[in-house]
């Protein structure tokens, strides 16, 4: 090994981080990992994302993931750092958006002192205890302490954390940033290609084919782990090439091509439109591709879909009716399902005369007054535009937006399972940088948030963060007087469900830095009733999105998207059915 | 048991909070924690303080905890809640604020069937796990799962959290809140009081009471964990009692009343003023009280205070000189101590005749100009006035603060070992409340806040906060281009240092709800010159602190206090010294 072939083991894994095709990585500076930042601005194809806390950070990197379907990058610090970030970490696992989170952490002589420098918070404390934290939402962890080990576990961590879309971490004491590894490991590429077993793979591929021929009324169910594990290319073909009835779920959104005639709306058990619900559970085989069987993306497990209808293809098992396969990947097997489709589509009868389109009936006709939740919804998904990423948060928007028919190829980012408020505002800035690297060709995406205004206030500063970066999102702000959504569950008018009502929304874009000083465009505009709002969404300026600009949407407190009363009512059902069992 | 003396689980936690004599409790609501919340409301002692999101909470709770010498209370949701507040949490485990974390979690037959609810992270999951990963930063923790020992568990971990000065989680699954327990249990006083073996403590004191009655030029040094352990009243008797020279370290400034003509100063190892340094070292007895040994509190671990001229009083040994003492608390020591020595000052000669007192030497005779780190402090110091509260944020006004003299019975909160930035901005909160509660008398303290632009960007909701509830805390922002504590330690003109310059800090008031259409008077100054702060200094409105009000300082952003470069001058000769032995 020659002196030249030498590179910092800091420098080495944001080697394998550019490798990916990662562009820009998220974090908070601190004094543990500095040096590690140097070594990341060492490496010419990437950028650093400043955010201004590590949750915020994390959000960013966990909506970076969604767009690019790459694993986010997060650098953060030592305890104090990457303990703020855990609960955008568990989100990032929760719904397999993926991260790599490098931390930096004490140098090994301190550690083995036990010393109580900074950020311990007690004598004679284990230093790497923060890691022991973390590892319950870490699929796997890299702890950078042997000098002889360290690329081989940087690169065992990356091709995990590509493959199973679930965070990582790699902890890098200060003094190991600058240990020597070998580059010309870097020429090895990683080894990220899912593999099954072949004959279970084949045998899957063979019933799957064998069920589609047979079927008369067969449809397609697409959930949002298609997209996370990078099958949604795949899957847009065979619902293109099929014509199946093709539906989403609350996560997955957008994954099928609204405008398609195949399109039947958004499917979550009970809590679906009649009819969308009625044409899915009428088939007599469902397809179900990348399930993620949540509480709220399954409309609070009521899915009336039984096992001997249900081909299930998930990331870590397949199901053919009845017969199951355990740990088999969906990816290869749906490749080669497509890839046999698409050869031979007369041998399955392809495609089908497609069954009669469910369209999404209208909840408003509102020409003028108040605006509602039914009315808002449909109206912002009439707003897209192909090629749009659409952040929405938890809360009233989350269940409001299954309502919308979006354009062509959106991009739908929502966090419906772990549902933490403020993610959206995160997630926007990752939404953002992404967006941005992939308009290399010019090919400019939009990208547009919707927050209420009580979750806004968890992570408000990441706005300027747009600002200072140049992005120019489309901002709307539901204010709608608190919580609402907590109103909706319980305690309507209890004081916990309100929250300060004095911020002037209008002045959040010039205070973050976009004003006349700064030379830097925004507008924003107050909506009380639908004819301002839409005088806003038909405006060509806002339409064009040149700049920032915040639309604040004014709604009812107590007016609840009917998703979220019908999910309720699930809920208090099941529990009063409960009651009664455990009463008698 | 009669009916009547029944009531529910959730309602007798918030009712023995409130017997600890807390008024206010701090959090987020979350659909996990909503019936929880009901039940704090039914206690009539106690008040609602919703933040915008949980660390800021947790932060809240902690600077409360600091003001009140009482547990901050802090509620949380399951998941989503919890682990955003684990970084101040931690913080408040590290330097003993601590606290009781109250979380609403899944109901218990939901954990039984591990249904994949929101805020789970993967199917099967135990729904207990977050309880698992919190449970290094707890002293202990009480999971309510079992109807037959919820009251007493609560009982339990209150008392644990009031002794130990550290957090406790209490974990609330939903069903639980309604659980009935018996209400008599309540008349029952906890028992709080601080207990050590009576002999070995006798020992002690006799011990303690022959050194000083032998010591010539004896010292008291009074760290931190005497403010923590309620020790503060004690330690302050002591000095006046004995007039030995007193000395503070960074974390615990204000312990000692710093007009009186026995009080020496900051102490802090080799970061000291010279002349401080050489007063406590040259001592023949030093009575460290409540120590906190963190590297950034004893100088990098340069403390020239040999073990046979010391007595360590702290929570959990006690030693005088070579002979240790473990498992014992200070607080019943020192009390009996104070006692002895106000009982027969004659057989200790006392009050001694005072050592000559060391002047705290002046930095800088700016009368105009640019506002330099040397000025600042001391002219902060200058600034305060009797029972001022000062929340100073980790950074370079951390390291400032030291060289200030304060008025009689400042408290002075700052994180100098937990270390983590954006805390002022949450404690300030806590801190406003608390003070609230200590004013019934009318004798309102002043809040001050001195926070640097890029911590304020980490947690600046809760400014808004701020003015939600009415308070009027005076906050200074330290405006100097970027992370200038990380200048100083690595890469002073790296990237990653830099922050958003965007903001407009004299707009941030208003934007939050402090202006003329909400009828919220606030004020705001930007002061570039010593000309300019002066006049705000002087300006008797902002001195009387009755509404909301801001200070911007700006500074050069490569100007560093002393104390810091200083501090970082141990760091890196140990390296160095290091370094040198392992080549060679």
């Amino acid at each position: 090994m020659t002196e030249s072939t030498l590179i910092p083991a800091g420098r080495y894994i944001f080697e394998r981080v550019a490798q990916l095709g990662v562009k820009h990585v998220f974090g908070v500076p601190g004094d543990f990992n500095l040096t590690l930042l140097d070594e990341l601005l060492n490496v010419p194809q990437l950028k650093w994302q400043g955010a201004c806390n590590e949750l915020n950070a994390a959000y960013a990197a966990d909506g970076y993931s969604r767009v690019r379907g790459l694993p986010g990058v997060l650098v953060t610090t030592y305890a104090v750092g990457e303990l703020s970030a855990m609960n955008g970490v568990a989100g990032a696992y929760a719904e397999h958006a993926g991260m790599i989170h490098v931390v930096g952490m004490t140098a090994r002589n301190l550690q083995k002192s036990k010393v109580m420098i900074h950020h311990t918070f007690k004598p004679e404390q284990d230093h790497a205890i923060y890691a022991k934290m973390t590892e319950p939402i870490n699929k796997t962890q890299a702890l950078l302490f042997d000098d002889a080990t360290m690329a081989e576990e940087v690169d065992r961590v990356i091709v995990e954390a590509v493959k199973s879309r679930l965070p990582v971490s790699i902890y890098v004491p200060t003094d190991s940033v600058a240990v020597s590894v070998d580059a010309k490991r870097l020429q090895i590429p990683l080894d990220l290609e899912i593999k099954n077993d072949p004959q279970v793979e084949e045998k899957i591929v063979e019933r799957v084919l064998e069920e589609i021929s047979k079927a008369s009324n067969p449809a397609i169910l697409a959930d949002v782990l298609t997209i996370r594990h990078k099958a949604l290319a795949e899957t847009r073909r065979l619902a293109d090439l099929t014509r199946f009835s093709s539906y989403s779920t609350p996560l997955s959104k957008g994954v099928i091509h609204e405008n398609k005639e195949y399109y039947n709306g958004v499917y979550n058990g009970q809590v679906s439109f009649p009819e969308t619900k009625a044409a899915l559970e009428g088939s007599d085989l469902v397809l179900n591709i990348g399930p993620l069987l949540s509480d709220s993306n399954t409309g609070g497990f009521t899915r009336g879909l039984s096992d001997d209808k249900l081909i299930m293809l998930a990331h870590d098992y397949c199901a053919v009716k009845k017969e199951r396969f355990d740990g088999v990947h969906f990816l290869p097997v749906l490749q080669r399902i497509v890839h046999e489709l698409e050869k031979n589509p007369s041998t399955y009868k392809l495609p089908r005369s497609p069954q009669p389109k469910v369209e999404t009936p209208i909840l408003s006709d509102s020409k003028s007054g108040p605006i509602t939740q039914g009315y808002t919804w449909q109206r912002l998904g009439k707003f897209t535009r192909p090629g749009d990423i659409v952040v929405v948060e938890a809360g009233t928007a989350q269940f409001g937006m299954p309502d919308a028919v979006f354009a062509e190829d959106v991009s739908y980012l929502t966090q419906i399972y772990w549902s933490s408020i403020g993610f959206s505002v995160g997630a926007c800035l990752g939404a953002c940088t992404a967006a941005r690297e992939l308009d290399i060709d010019n090919k400019r995406r939009r990208v547009i948030l919707i927050v209420g205004e009580g979750s806004l206030q968890m992570t408000v500063q990441e706005v300027g963060s747009y600002i200072r970066f140049g992005y120019t999102p489309l901002i709307f702000v539901i204010n709608n007087n608190g919580y609402s959504i907590e109103r909706a569950i319980h305690g309507p008018k209890q004081e916990y469900n309100d929250i300060s009502m004095l911020w002037d929304h209008q002045q959040l874009l010039g205070f973050l830095g976009a004003r006349k000083e700064t030379g830097i465009k925004s507008r924003s505009f107050a909506c009380k009733t639908v004819e301002d709002l839409e005088a806003v969404l038909t405006n060509e300026e806002f339409v064009e999105a040149d700049y920032i600009q915040l639309c604040e949407i004014f709604m009812d407190k107590f007016d609840y998207p009917w998703r979220l009363t019908g999910q309720l009512d699930v809920v208090r059902k099941r529990a009063a059915a409960l009651q009664a069992k455990l009463d008698g």
